[in-house]
């Protein structure tokens, strides 16, 4: 553990205790899309008949109320699971945490996009592997670079244990994986052996263009077991709660289990019960169709503003996202955004440098925008102050 | 991973499946003893007040709120802690793994008595370290055959990072540490610079004799720094919420609050809420004293029945312990309590054989009594069972 320095991911939420500064930083999906009184309605309810299994110890693996609802939001997706392929976590971060401990080896690599979650890479940190990244392209993975990456690694003895991906509007990118590079990338999970852990927590946030199968469903209808499907409620409901599933193949799952059990035993029956009951209470189809619009108009909003702004001449170019919370902005090479991101914050707008999305070697000269938090209003205020910074010229 | 196992105690929750076994296994706390109505208002006024805040991230290290109650809650029994020497834990479990990740290397070794706690071994385990035991003592920990351990295990050049004891009512013995013990402890831990961890889970549910400081108020009168403190919600208010605390030096906490970040990102609010709301609104003190007569008049009962179904000539000893949550049982040493367990399970009683308690070379004829989840006329019923399944005849 000497060797974990932590990342400065934590720290950036202290940026936002300054009710001045518009934050473009965080993972923060808007509390205008919360369900605040369905909660109550829920709560309340389930406080009224359920109280003492709420104030006790529960199964490890989850809830089977829960387990059920999240089957049958799966079946939307064309996936099929039982309880077997199941395992209820404390959301997200937690289930990478998993993956990362069943998998990971001292002196193991972990393949990943350059850049990917920066949450993913501290999980994977904590073991202390190798982490192998190939440059992520306009469609998705580079997955002949990942090809390439496995053989030398095998060469000189290291195992690639599993390969991380984000396919769908990945975190920080923005970026979507082709149907020809998952298919690619299965192929390559088939030849090598190597897992592939597939992170999914914006999937149903697309705004843009014809949903793609997900690698799950993929691997489910060909050759099976070959997925790790790592999901979080954060997004779609909200961070709050706490509560993710990961979802694989049984003996993957059940060894998730005997490691849950050393490291939180269960997750809280309550909010395992506010799930069930936005999967099955709160009109999910119409609850996905109001967060999609909602946030479409903001990402809109953000990237109009920085067409206004941000003129080809002034060299920042931005992705457009077909979904999803982030978009990922790189500047000319010679632009360090972490000196970028001090001025930004005296001009009152924050966002993460791109600097803490890559395992290592990372380049200086991009940074992460998420605009799912901020109104449409701060948002175009917010490119003005990144463009002000920028070049201490206002846009309008 | 491929080395861990998982231990057999989740596995034991399956038995509680059948209504008419009488569980003498979980470490379960009575529903009983749980503050519903207060739970419920509590619950009702912070939706009402703070659900975005209760929906959202929050920061790592914990809720401002919950950590100033704690600081008044560890003030009563002689602690003094400020912020940066605490962080809010996913419970007692989620709080040893920090401490195991924070200091275990492969390799290196962990003091432990024997027996020790189950849960603990589990998450010490995933670490893959040496678990270095010595048999506890009616005065609690061997302190001598621990130093003579670190010596030994000095000698080939393994590290002992850190020695693991729950002074209060242990689980699983019940014993109480002297405070001759605690001293001694301290002395050890000063001359060879190895950290203790105290668990503190049942310190208060003391029902006879005189409290005994505890190892950390000790450290910070003397040089400080040497001790970790575990501590949970679990027992004292409800185990269903999954909120605990870990104290110590700020190196150590800023470390942990660094892998919490990519273990499980931050603690649900709302669990924290509802703890801040026990510690500040539920009259912390009476519920400690209902807890405390409630609990004792059970063991009474147990240990009762247990005289008059299990005399001397029986070769069943068990001890007595001054507060928690658990009795030890010793049969004579042919007798091996796997296999007791069995024909217990077919008279319908439970209980936790001894071999889960040791890190290695197990002695078979022990097991663990839990005596605050079932009912009195239950527990007698139990023992009843208990002498039926030993030797085939009834006790009444």
């Amino acid at each position: 553990m000497h060797s974990f320095k932590g990342h400065s991911m934590g720290n950036l939420f202290d940026y936002l205790k300054d009710p001045g500064i518009i934050s473009l930083a965080g993972g923060l999906p808007s509390p205008d899309m919360f369900p605040r009184q369905a909660f109550r309605l829920a709560s309340r309810k389930r406080l009224k008949s359920d109280i003492d299994r709420i104030m006790q110890y529960r199964p490890i693996r989850g809830e089977p109320e829960l387990m059920e609802a999240i089957q049958e939001f799966l079946r939307r997706d064309g996936i099929s699971v039982t309880e077997e392929n199941m395992i209820v976590t404390s959301s997200g971060q937690h289930g990478l945490d998993l993956a990362s401990r069943l998998f990971l080896d001292p002196g193991d690599a972990v393949l990943v996009d350059r850049p990917t979650f920066s949450g993913a890479l501290i999980a994977f940190q904590l073991q202390n592997p190798r982490i192998a990244g190939s440059e992520i392209q306009e469609d998705g993975s580079d997955v002949d670079g990942f090809r390439d990456q496995i053989k030398k690694l095998k060469d000189i003895g290291v195992r690639s244990k599993f390969i991380y991906v984000v396919p769908d509007f990945q975190n920080p990118s923005g970026i979507t994986m082709s149907i020809k590079k998952r298919r690619a990338l299965l192929d390559l999970s088939y030849e090598t052996h190597t897992p592939i852990v597939e992170d999914s927590p914006y999937r149903d946030f697309r705004y843009a263009g014809e949903p793609l199968p997900s690698l799950y469903s993929m691997d489910q209808q060909e050759r099976g077991g070959h997925v790790i499907g790592v999901y979080t409620f954060s997004k779609l409901f909200c961070p709050g709660i706490r509560v993710g599933f990961n979802i694989g193949p049984p003996d993957v799952i059940r060894k998730m289990v005997e490691i849950k059990e050393g490291d939180i035993f269960n997750t809280p029956k309550y909010n395992q019960d506010m799930c069930a009951a936005f999967l099955t209470e709160m009109d999910l189809e119409r609850h996905i169709e109001q967060c999609r619009r909602y946030y479409s108009r903001k990402l809109t909003a953000f990237t109009e503003a920085m067409k206004r702004c941000f003129p080809p001449e002034s060299g920042i170019r931005w992705t457009e996202p077909d979904g999803g919370l982030f978009l990922w902005v790189t500047a000319p090479e010679q632009v360090d955004t972490m000196q970028w991101l001090h001025r930004a914050v005296k001009r009152k707008v924050a966002f993460v440098p791109g600097s803490v999305f890559y395992g290592n070697n990372p380049p200086n000269n991009h940074f992460r925008v998420n605009f799912s938090y901020a109104s449409r209003e701060e948002l175009t205020e917010a490119v003005d102050r990144l463009a002000l910074s920028f070049r201490e010229q206002t846009c309008r």
